[in-house]
């Protein structure tokens, strides 16, 4: 660690720990940082930051403070959802696909300030270390990268509240104190993991929900509502145009009233080792469903089936950290050109704790009730072609068959 | 159709269709006719079945009635579960597991009595008829197969009662007017499609349901429940050991109080069309969920990943009805070889229709507290390690972006 | 096969077979014939199809004469071989690939002589008739389609002649006998099968090869050339540049000349049974091995993976008929973007037989001398980097291992 | 590095670089070494390292020499060629392969002498550290291991032979000068690499070449060979049964006459970087080749196609060293399913540096001539069959079809 840094990018919330890095970076280095803190829809104000930040001695000219939300919502989430992403079958990767956008501003930000290194504050048992990282080197291969967690001997809290009072951090009270669980936010969810989460059999507290009500207090009445999509991107709620951010946050309101998208989950890190973790993703659960429900309609069935087949790929690439690889690009290419026709409407009903498909329409729609009807379908479909279908599919099971008897 | 049959061996339920399919056969063909009727917990008495196949002149000894629930449950729905398959991310295959099964024990007792025939209730736009004749030639490759939705003119529900009536099969009161949709019910799930469920628009009518109480008249209370796994097999309920077949019983009437396991869904037909179904999966989508959540603490990401991947194919082969083909064979070879170590209890929570895992716990576990905490871990997991991690996997990104740039 | 038919497009090579067809679907459907002839590079005159069709009274605005060879090799070979598809791990489709282009011409000739029906030579026991029959349907989705083989009883040589004289279609000589073999050529490839090459166990007989000198016969000496690739497409030979189709006949003469390409296969068709055929492809095998090898260097690992994956699928896809497919599509979009940066030249040697990659270089090259020489690499590669990599990638087999033990 | 070591087991060649690393872990852990030599055939003799493990001081029980060649052909080499691997489409995993034996065996005698590390004489920039390393960890999770390439500062030739004379290690006279090149050596394959081969523009020097001949240099005539299988291994050649390593033997001494197996590739390490290499891989080339011939009679399409897709993913596996992990062993399971049937018999042209496959038999033989017969097939299929067949095909392709419009 001994080469030397002039000027340092750090991903900075503000808090406690980013704070311990920003000051620790200065010493360790010498160098000068430079505040980045982006407001991903996490549901913080920015503005106490950038005090803090200077506070701390950081230069106004390097303190950036952006609001990514659209960016984040509509360059991000939205292509990911249009890929039926899920994580081992059941986890919306809402915290995966928000380093890529952070790591890319960092980047940007470096090359404005001349700066020869980054820093952000994530743990070396993490996947996010790998994501950022990935991220700073596959836009910036040269850059050099400082993962304070990785080097630094402030592994206890009390060493880090120490460090901080020496310092002349501001700790806040309720600080002091550990906090019983470790939460990342965005607008797509919130994850919560650590402490009081370690133990899988043990249910997640009450306490720990912080996007959600939970099913029992949501209300006793479904609310319906729908979803207008065009080329697979969400573009309406009840009929009401919105962008990006805003749908996402609409849905997350109406999500949240009913107690949808808690995931309590026993995941696989890339790192290697098994974590359980809490997820609550209201707007994302209403959405993927309804992304699934238009495609049902729209997408043609060799399309859809080889969807499904690189939504496997195509989520395992996001969690690990390779949203900026060909091979992300290659898969989002394939995705994106399948979804030139999955527009129309999805209506779905939510209610305490689900979110339900209960409708779908489109003016493309590939569902025919002339042609599946049980009633007369006069002539769409000769019921004689089925014979000659199955008998050419049976072919090799018969021969099969006859060779190896059963 | 001019070829001579002697004998056949029909999949009958006893009810107007395959009863008019058994007089028809006799009269079509000049053939003997073996009835086979399966309780497959579809929920119907069968003597009834036996009564009238006897009344449609069938000797006593060519009745055929077998309980296959334990088979079923054991044999099929089990490995299926294994696998984790889910039909275009969704369907959990109920219809699609049984017709195997069927398929085999037609072409057992077609050998045991010397029939040169089978022949099904299927329609010639279903799935159906393909997953029967795919069994049935794979296990008896010569064996001749009579579809006769497929050959003959009885395309409206008038002709098809007055061919009962002119033939004196009795027609129940209610099965006059047409049935407003069409269902299909196993243990392990019911499906309705058809009539009033054609236009994907329109919502499922509520008396369309059959199997499960709405969520809204669910209890208020949530219900926990525990299932345990042996091996990727559930064995018991809340601690109480049970027989496959009963132990997806008492899921069933578990999910069916709590109103779980309801889907709505637009889905495509091996024949190529797209159809809209209504799924009830009480049991099974508990079974689903918990054998995720075993899952999840005792096997291995490798392994985990590759089922996922695996999963895919293996649902298409299953929807398809390649049951009986090596692919699928193979398939399952690897899935099993996959769960020796799934052994371990599950803790759901049922409530207003959702199941949701709240813990899990194995003598299996590969997680582990000791490295995945954010406390001391007294040097489990050396984080350092982490920086050359991600270095190498970053190299490749480096000397792309040094020569692309981005 | 009452409906009448107004006017249809046969695809007319002028042999035999198709002026028998021709003849046939005049007399059976009392229909005017509208003849295709297309020059995919086969090697044969196409004016004497123009003769035989006025000869057998099609009127000459109604005999269409193309030369689709540059069409052929840009649109269809090229983006097939970016892909490096191999079906059954060594097919390179020639036969496959050229169907979907003569459908397609086919179509437009019937939109623009307002045809109702389209016509083909191909057998029922065949690919070909999928592969047409699939292109007809994707592009003119209410075409008739009127398959000859599958409908007539010339089930016979003895038959197809009798039919013949009796219409005064001129049989030549050798026609008479029959060909103890049957063959398909254009640009790619000529393929050979039936008759002497029914027994998989005998070798093909020397007479069968058309396109290549035998290995025995090839020059003593290699010779050397190389192929300059731009975006995943060859460009020139030997520094000569060339269009698509004539770089491909220059390929076909070298390869010719040394033997190369000639492949002995039992394969399995996509109607269910297994047949043994024998391809000639000698250009196409040297571009499919120069593309390999341009991508050894100029491709990431990642993106280089993703398409080994892939190109087993889009392989099945074309044989089987499905290049009108979406899902062809969505792979091709994947492949397609792989291919920005694969531009560059290698160098192969040619001798009896074998084609081999013995150079390759280019201004985008991946490979970095500087980092994976044995010797000092300057700190361009930290060795100790390696030890956290391979310790993070074991610990999930190393929490196996404490668990299963072995 | 300070933990002390007691006991370690090193993995030795006899040649220079291991007997200095024997000698430099006595030196920098003060521990106790433990050789292994093991015969794979490399084609060297196993004595002389015997005598200078013991002239460097190690106890005659310490020293373990062991002929694995039976056991690496049979439970290594044919998993593996039953799997049909190649990495990145062409590289029959020759150095893969044997790592993961050589790894079991170190833990095997780490256990019985107690030893509490072992150690290799692989560098930090190749992939045989990972291969060495995942093997040691899956099977001993708790081991030590020294990679003393990545610890030591011996990183030029100079130093290495300094090191050696100052320690008594004799330096043979060949050894002064450098290598042009690296090579390891198996049964199954030659590597070469760095050097004289690192710009992959420039052909490989003949010298390189030390396992086949010239394919200028190879006889004149073709010689014809044949390969018996028993359910997916080879058996006999020309009829003579032979154990798997002689039967290998055999087949190399078969290959090298011919020239056969060479093979120039840049490939993609794990460890991200790209590396030109230069295979000989005579037998192993014609086995592979064989095994695809056999199972081109006796595997369905159905198990092919899917071991095809599975193929890709396994040799992946392999060459990142993941031989001991539940992903392979699953995939083997799945594979080794496919071979029941696959027996038989296979006849080879080997001819100047080509060998291709020209007959193949089987009493289990899939192929069926009285089906795929152009001549009357006595009604084995029907050709009608196929219309319906390519009907069902094509139906959602022509609801696209009327959708989009083309």
């Amino acid at each position: 660690m001994s080469e030397s840094i002039n000027r340092v990018v750090l991903a900075y919330s503000g808090g406690l720990d980013t704070s311990v890095i920003l000051k620790w970076l200065q010493q360790t280095y010498g160098c000068e940082v430079v505040t980045f803190t982006a407001d991903l829809g996490q549901g913080e104000e920015l503005e106490p930051a950038r005090a803090k930040a200077q506070l701390l001695g950081i230069k106004p000219e390097h303190i950036f403070i952006e609001d990514l939300r659209e960016e984040f919502v509509a360059d991000y989430v939205f292509p990911m959802m249009r890929a039926n992403a899920l994580y081992e079958g059941q986890y919306l990767l809402g915290t995966s696909i928000a380093r890529p956008l952070i790591a890319k501003k960092q980047i940007e930000i470096a090359r404005k300030v001349g700066a020869d290194a980054v820093s952000h504050g994530a743990t070396g048992k993490g996947n996010d270390q790998v994501r950022f990282e990935l991220g700073y080197y596959a836009l910036a291969p040269d850059i050099r990268i400082i993962a304070p967690w990785r080097e630094w001997t402030l592994t206890s809290r009390e060493a880090l509240i120490a460090f901080a009072e020496a310092h002349q951090i501001p700790v806040s009270k309720d600080k002091r104190g550990e906090s019983p669980f470790s939460t990342d936010a965005n607008l797509l969810h919130t994850s919560s993991e650590g402490k009081v989460l370690e133990d899988p059999w043990e249910e997640v507290p009450d306490y720990v929900y912080s996007r959600t009500e939970s099913p029992e207090d949501a209300p006793n009445e479904a609310e319906y509502i729908t979803v207008d999509f065009e080329k697979g991107d969400a573009v309406a709620v009840n009929g009401d145009p919105q962008s990006p951010a805003t749908l996402l946050a609409t849905l997350n309101e109406m999500g949240r009233r009913h107690g949808i998208g808690r995931l309590d989950l026993v995941e696989n890190r890339f790192v290697g080792m098994k974590s359980r973790g809490m997820y609550e993703t209201p707007g994302g659960t209403i959405l993927h469903l309804a992304h699934r429900g238009i495609e049902q309609i729209t997408l043609d069935r060799g399309a859809a089936h080889l969807k499904d087949e690189l939504a496997v790929k195509y989520a395992g690439l996001l969690y690990n950290g390779f949203w900026f690889s060909p091979e992300r690009e290659m898969l989002q290419a394939a995705i994106d050109h399948s979804q030139a026709k999955v527009s129309g409407t999805v209506r779905l009903k939510l209610y305490k704790g689900s979110a339900s498909v209960v409708g779908r329409k489109s003016p493309n729609s590939l569902y025919s009730a002339g042609i599946v009807t049980f009633e007369d379908d006069a002539g769409a479909y000769d019921q004689r072609d089925a014979a000659g279908f199955i008998k050419l599919n049976a072919l090799r099971l018969r021969l099969l068959g006859r060779r190896d008897g059963r």
